[in-house]
């Protein structure tokens, strides 16, 4: 016997338990995509090196996967080149393309490529794998699936309204009960800006996305050993203690805030969200949390993140507004807003809760059992006539001993299981077994759909 | 501004109007699938090298895209072996992963990676993109999906009878007018052997899968160059001439191959399939055809193909039995049937002959115009009742020029338009138009559903 065969580390197969799982939260954020209008589009999974390098940091680059090129890859390189083995110069000439490493990159591309052709606001939804080569660890892959909504060229804050209700109601569909937390770019500047560290955006919110999980004290030293000032440092304290109802947390916020000119922009802006999707009534409740950062140099209006109540878990979902989507690829001014749905932590929240639907991982409603060639004839036309009426339903492919193929029904955990023998067939019925509760009757044919109900 | 982005050459990105087009194709192929007891599963894009490598004869292996190795990739390469130049040998130390050429080698390596959590006989189909480095030209592309569907375990010939079964459901329900060619390896070796010139069977095939092509005087030819004596060339004109009902064609068999027993078991297993098939009614001809012969060295039982009968297209749909799919991974004796369906020729096809449903690529029913903030909510609060009743609608999320708003109506080919503009939000109603036929009606909100029926 040769070497068990695996796969690449941090990559995973599915079998059809997991797919099943799988399938029924794509088709869930899909439905709830298309019921809001959004369109799907797919891109390769490769791109060409020169979209994707530069566009995720330095740590970025060294994670994109690369694919050798094709034919003779060493032929740009020179004898003291290869061995020199300068390996960013190298890459450059073996490689020119590489697997995709998030969906929002190669979207960008789309737009600025396909610029004259689409229509604007353009609503978009993709769901696709991309690959990162990260240190594989539980739960982080090599390989994951991404599953993003967008609107390119419309600044309205309506479409924030929409995102925030397609969260809603992808997880109430999933029975996930979710808190989103809501914050806004502009608030995060009219912080720094007020207590008069414009310059320390970054260090302040940095400190302050960590409240959570080290508390206010330790949040106040590190802002000091950052170079923050101490008079900063006591301005900011309110910030840091808002609580209660988002009206509350607003109303604080506009006193806090009213000297910059762009924190009360942003609090204007949290207001419309806010007021609207109360008055569209949803499930899940939605927090202001001005501690929230996020990739904080790529958003420039809200900001958007959903945690999971019952899982202890980071967050499932993420998004915002980003006023400059495609500037990096040339196509100035493009404002775009949108949302990702972490499929793979979903799955996890789901395993862990049990949440599916008890008939996800059911197909075959009847297993035929083949009793030699005459009877399987039978039991063939019979199942022809049960699939044209959409019912899902197989007959056991060999005449193998009874045991081994009631065991396939088990195994599989088919609910019923049909049996025409010589004695069925001369007397034109079938003998039918719901495998669940072991019960068995004889019944003409024509009654298989309501009997299996 | 910078230079317009594109994509690697032989790949593809899909627009929304293709996207519901291939949508629509796949999702038929799924259901199929899934009616018949199929199960899906998903392997990763990146396969190790090692699982790849010579399973697609040598041309294959250069047509693998092969990852280059994350951190330092010249690590294993000494200076004398860089200047050397030996491209396999590098390529060997460069890079231990590779995209995946099919989805039949990744199945084998799955089943026996499962084997013992697998229940057997295992149905299972996967739809998921395949990768080659082949150069790319109309048609013919580096990215592309394959649907493939695959029994292993079971030596039934009940299987290959199910399979066509499918076939024949696939194509009904997507309109396609097709006919399935059949035949078996085995007749193939009796031929082989009748004529005397049973080493010669790959030169005896490959000439007369030619025939429709180029006819019988210049087969006859080919024969010839190939060293199959004029003896053996006389003997197999009558198998060049068959014609006629598969009846006719299996008696005449019987008579030529009536000394091979590999050809008498190859004509009895082709009756038992069309025998079968043909008593469980269908839509599409089923021909045997002896000249069929399909990747030869590879099926070792029936050979299924299909053609597109309205289109001159190569075959969009094809098959076999393979006696030893998991043998190259140490596990013997698995023997397996399967189809591949062509998604991306069946897609040439469907719009060539324009044969979507009308409202496949339909997704919004109704846009709501925005006519500023308070007309905007009542909208919203709208669209939610109808999204709640599953229609698929939105709110223009700009207050922008009337025109504008109705051209993306136009554009996106949505069916009706709602305004609720001062006047209807004091009077209650909504103004419903119906994009088709310029018709305006005056409405109350509850009257929308049955309205855009």
């Amino acid at each position: 016997m040769a070497v068990k065969p695996t796969i690449p580390k941090g990559t995973r197969d599915f079998s059809p338990l997991e797919m099943a799982r799988r399938n029924y939260i794509f088709d869930t954020i899909k439905d709830v995509f298309s019921l809001y209008g959004y369109s799907q589009i797919e891109t390769p999974a490769m791109e060409n090196l020169t979209t994707l390098m530069g566009k995720y940091g330095e740590e970025g680059d060294k994670l994109l996967f690369k694919i050798l090129n094709s034919g003779d890859f060493m032929k740009d390189i020179s004898d003291e080149e290869a061995v020199e083995r300068n390996l960013p110069k190298l890459t450059n000439k073996l490689s020119e393309k590489g697997l995709r490493y998030d969906l929002t990159v190669p979207f960008a591309r789309f737009v600025v490529q396909y610029r004259n052709d689409i229509q604007f606001p353009f609503k978009r939804f993709q769901i696709q794998p991309v690959w990162r080569a990260d240190r594989p660890q539980k739960g982080r892959y090599r390989e994951f699936f991404q599953c993003d909504a967008d609107v390119v060229g419309s600044d309205s804050l309506w479409n924030e309204v929409e995102l925030l209700s397609m969260i809603d109601e992808v997880f109430s569909r999933l029975k996930i009960n979710v808190a989103i937390k809501l914050n806004n770019r502009k608030i995060l500047s009219g912080i720094a800006e007020t207590v008069g560290e414009a310059d320390k955006i970054t260090d302040i919110t940095v400190a302050i996305d960590k409240i959570d999980k080290i508390g206010i004290e330790k949040v106040n030293e590190e802002l000091l050993s950052k170079g923050v000032s101490e008079e900063a440092i006591r301005k900011l304290q309110p910030l840091l203690e808002l609580s209660g109802e988002n009206e509350e947390k607003l109303t604080a916020l506009s006193e806090i805030l009213k000297d910059s000119q762009t924190g009360l922009k942003g609090i204007e802006e949290l207001k419309f969200v806010v007021d609207n999707f109360d008055s569209l009534g949803h499930n899940c409740q939605l927090d202001i949390d001005v501690s929230l950062a996020r990739g904080l140099n790529y958003y420039t209006g809200c900001i958007i993140e959903v945690k999971a109540l019952d899982v202890e878990i980071g967050s499932i979902t993420g998004g915002g507004r980003y006023d400059n989507l495609t500037g990096v690829f040339g196509l100035q001014g493009v404002s775009g807003v949108g949302i990702s749905f972490g499929a793979d932590r979903i799955y996890d929240v789901m395993n862990r809760l049990s949440l599916y639907p008890e008939d996800v991982t059911e197909n075959v409603k009847v297993l035929f059992l083949n009793f030699g060639e005459k009877e399987a004839l039978a039991s063939a036309k019979l199942v022809g006539k049960l699939r044209k009426e959409g019912i899902s339903c197989e007959l056991y492919p060999d005449n193998a001993k009874i045991k081994k193929q009631m065991g396939y029904a088990d195994s599989l955990k088919i609910p019923f299981v049909a049996m025409i023998g010589e004695t069925e067939l001369q007397e034109n019925v079938v003998n039918l077994k719901n495998m669940l509760t072991g019960e068995q009757q004889r019944i003409p044919a024509a009654s298989i759909p309501s009997a299996i109900l």
